[in-house]
């Protein structure tokens, strides 16, 4: 049951100021009302956060990793509440929320397994070299240490697997650091059941409340000064450019800046190789609409941008997609905010005179519904004018038609930063694609062949991340394991008495953790 | 032999705009005058050094390894000219700067290693799994790539281990990324003969040009534009707080912002507990100056502040600090510009009516020698006026005289990050230690006991980096082998064909790099 409670440190409090869950099917409010929290519940949730620190950054990976598997098992025992109150709140489909689940808790176990594993706490010791000359050398030991507490703001778009108990705050989790998060306030009932059961393994684990604190609501004052707070040491976000950049400006004018992990917006492009087209130009535009209509197109990898040569099999791609799209129902977004900004970016396009409208999906009739629409432009039109770059959040995707090889390089080498890159080849493309790969390795996180790039597998060698404007911070990813490193930082000890050192570090290794001796690896 | 040149991509060109070196002893100017690079000079660098990224990138560990060694084997051909140039431009002593060219060279050796062994390219693989329900899971193979071009800063105290071929510069190469490099001014002569080694091992390698420029230069607009430079991805910097935060604002108004490096300002504090003063203040009093004035005090890690409890044994380390300090002669310093900073940083000490002199070196002489100083003030004092917390950059310390071991946790909680923290203690110290080790863990990059700060190995497990102001990027280091992993970023590539994958991913890894098969380890 949700009640509309701000949680600090496993105590609940109820705000005067409430808002209310809005129906994205009906576009009316929902049953019940959430506390605003306050900016003097910021400060407490992260001085309580700081206070548990030192605990919570020194559990035993054992430990750390038992609390992470507590989780998890504390949202699957919510049961069908959660997915009743996210399909309320969201409009997704119970299949998808029934998969995002399964994703979430797998994600906590992965994580677990990971902490573990131990490989991720980087131990390097250099022994001490007593008779080296001219100087002896000192006794070295490298350890990652927890960076402290962090900031995460839910995502709209992913209401389990990337917002309260989502990749950000399993991954600060995983690396022993604190979490205070900012709900997402289009979802608030689903948030405030996943804290709660954080909350609930926080307290059966023994550990100190302030590993976990949520504040719901609806202001930028909030997520402000939740980034602006003197405790809190990094922040973890997925969302808007817009709003990615403004907290990277706040932390950056912090007295002490801190590293913002901004998941921000992409296009995604996809591009379509010659022989490829041969082969299967009408299969590929259906398989396109499949991928651009999921989830209403309000994934971060959607493919916003189709790039390929003018030849008539484009022309077959495109009534292929024409057709799958014009058979597709509008489907409900998220937020009415985010269908705004849809209709907007759609309606740019539809008025841009270098630009065609290709297609659309059935019309749209509920109030947040969007209908999705395709549209072309030449290679030419689109090097001349950066705004056709612009992302339109959700289930719109501008192809370009290339006048040759060299345009269609130049407009790959145009593009920002990506989360991915995909191509459609066949061996007989390899030549091009040879010219390609280093283009799209440069601006992207993923690159793909032959699939499309919604789906993201949480795993080892995943990277959810990529160039400016994509992240905020290229050499990170916010899916898979490597996911944690963007919360650590490495210590090293010199000559400290075994008796004094972190247990990692001991002579002993009573955590049997894997070690970098002298350069070699041991396991 | 110098002849004041600029070096673009394997180029010399020589600009009207000179200036010339300065001798720090006499602080007459030296023979010969030195071009002022311009900021077509910049674009040229950052253009060649793009182009040159993809080859350079992708090079076989084996070959990028081999490029490091011939760095190394080119800077040591210099032979004798290097000492003689350094000495006269930095009134460094020739045991100090045959040292230091050990150390550079050691150091490209170290790295070059570090490539062959593989291991920071941090290969993962997860196989597909094509029977997975309900979704099969694609082939995923993630590699560090390098970064890109990258802008390094040489600083003025070690004009070779942190100069033109020093850690950023030896670490960015060795990650895959060309360099260009922004000469310190203060000594142009041994930045040139540097530069002109590199460029001979870029050529004797095949390399193209762009790998590596070498732009000498006086101005802060010639830095700015090379940051500001769009072809360059990443940011390496050794120097003063105020040159690192003006370089990070710069970074991060581009319109692709990018990551600096920054190493800026510590004062690296030493905690004497009282059992090891009890056993031993006399002694450490001493060694303290030893440390403090060794290479003039202008060390990263000068230890610059003293923390311990009011005690006899704290009068007694003073008195052998005093007695110490009174034989040592005053030193030159690099620059006129950091003489003049450093008897400005003294007079306010010594004029503050919280803190007292406790004495000094010799008297100075020379224009560009200074009088180091140490000073003392109670906890009190300190904790009252945070200005007593600025780093006096050469060999000035001040001695925190603290009331209880309270105000001495409280002086250690209210200090900035820092790049070391020193303790020295017995057994019998362990109680307060244990106290005391987790606050300087969240201050510092390194924590070390009984020893002292100044001397800072090459290896595996060294950290030279800390939390802000201490550096801009808390999570790294700029020594030790860690420090590569500043200029790379992980890509994933997904269900791309083998043919086209980077030999790194391929199947048949003929390169035979360690990786993680699955989440397994693999040597």
């Amino acid at each position: 049951m949700t009640d509309g409670a701000i949680l600090i440190a496993g105590e609940t409090r109820q705000a005067d100021a409430r808002f209310e869950a809005i129906s994205p099917s009906s576009g009316e409010k929902l049953e019940g009302s959430y506390s605003e929290a306050t900016t003097d519940d910021v400060a407490k949730a992260c001085s309580a956060a700081a206070e548990a620190a030192e605990i919570f950054g020194t559990l035993s990976p054992d430990e750390r990793a038992s609390f992470l598997e507590a989780v998890a098992d504390a949202i699957e025992a919510i049961g069908d509440e959660l997915i009743v109150t996210g399909m309320a709140e969201t409009a997704l489909p119970r299949a998808r929320l029934e998969g995002e689940r399964g994703r979430t808790c797998g994600q906590l176990r992965l994580f677990a397994s990971e902490v573990r594993d131990g490989h991720w706490l980087n131990i390097r010791i250099d022994e001490a070299l007593p008779e080296r000359k001219p100087l002896p050398r000192a006794d070295l030991r490298l350890m990652n240490v927890a960076y402290g507490p962090v900031a995460v703001f839910g995502a709209s778009n992913f209401p389990l697997a990337f917002s309260v108990a989502g990749g950000d705050t399993a991954s600060a989790f995983a690396a022993g650091c604190p979490v205070v998060v900012k709900g997402h306030p289009a979802h608030p009932g689903t948030g405030e059941l996943i804290a709660k059961a954080i909350s609930k393994a926080v307290a059966d684990k023994g550990l100190p409340g302030g590993v976990f604190s949520y504040l719901p609501g609806t202001t930028h004052e909030l997520g402000g000064a939740l980034v602006a707070d003197p405790n809190i040491t990094a922040v973890g976000f997925t969302g808007s450019r817009a709003g990615g950049l403004a907290l990277m400006e706040i932390a950056q004018k912090r007295e002490v800046p801190i590293p913002v992990y901004a998941e921000m917006s992409a296009i995604n492009p996809v591009v379509l190789m010659p022989h490829a087209m041969s082969e299967k130009a009408a299969a590929l535009g259906t398989a396109f609409i499949g991928s651009l209509v999921m989830g209403s197109g309000q994934f971060c990898t959607n493919p916003g941008l189709v790039v390929a040569l003018d030849s008539p099999e484009l022309d077959t791609f495109e009534a292929a997609a024409i057709k799958a799209l014009a058979d597709t129902q509008p489907a409900s977004m998220l937020t009415a905010g985010i269908c705004k900004a849809f209709a907007e970016g759609t309606s740019k396009l539809t008025s841009h005179d270098k630009v065609r409208k290709l297609g659309g999906s059935q019309p749209a009739e509920a109030p947040t519904s969007a209908d999705s629409a395709i549209f072309e432009t030449s290679g030419e039109a689109f090097l001349a004018d950066e705004a056709l770059s612009a992302e339109v959040f959700g289930a719109a995707s501008l192809i370009i038609r290339c006048a040759d090889e060299a345009e269609l390089l130049k407009v790959l080498s145009g593009l920002e930063g990506q989360l991915t890159a995909t191509l459609h080849l066949t061996d007989a493309d390899e030549t091009l694609a040879a010219k390609v790969l280093p283009i799209l390795k440069e601006k992207a996180g993923r690159v793909l062949a032959n699939g499309w790039p919604t789906g993201v597998e949480v795993t080892h060698a995943m990277v959810h991340g990529g160039p400016f404007p994509a992240t905020s911070a290229p050499a990170t990813t916010s899916v898979g394991t490597l996911a944690m490193q963007r919360y650590l930082r490495p210590v090293c000890y010199q000559d400290i008495p075994d008796a004094l050192l972190p247990a990692a570090l001991k002579s002993a290794n009573p955590w049997k953790l894997p070690r970098r001796v002298n350069g070699e690896y041991q396991s």
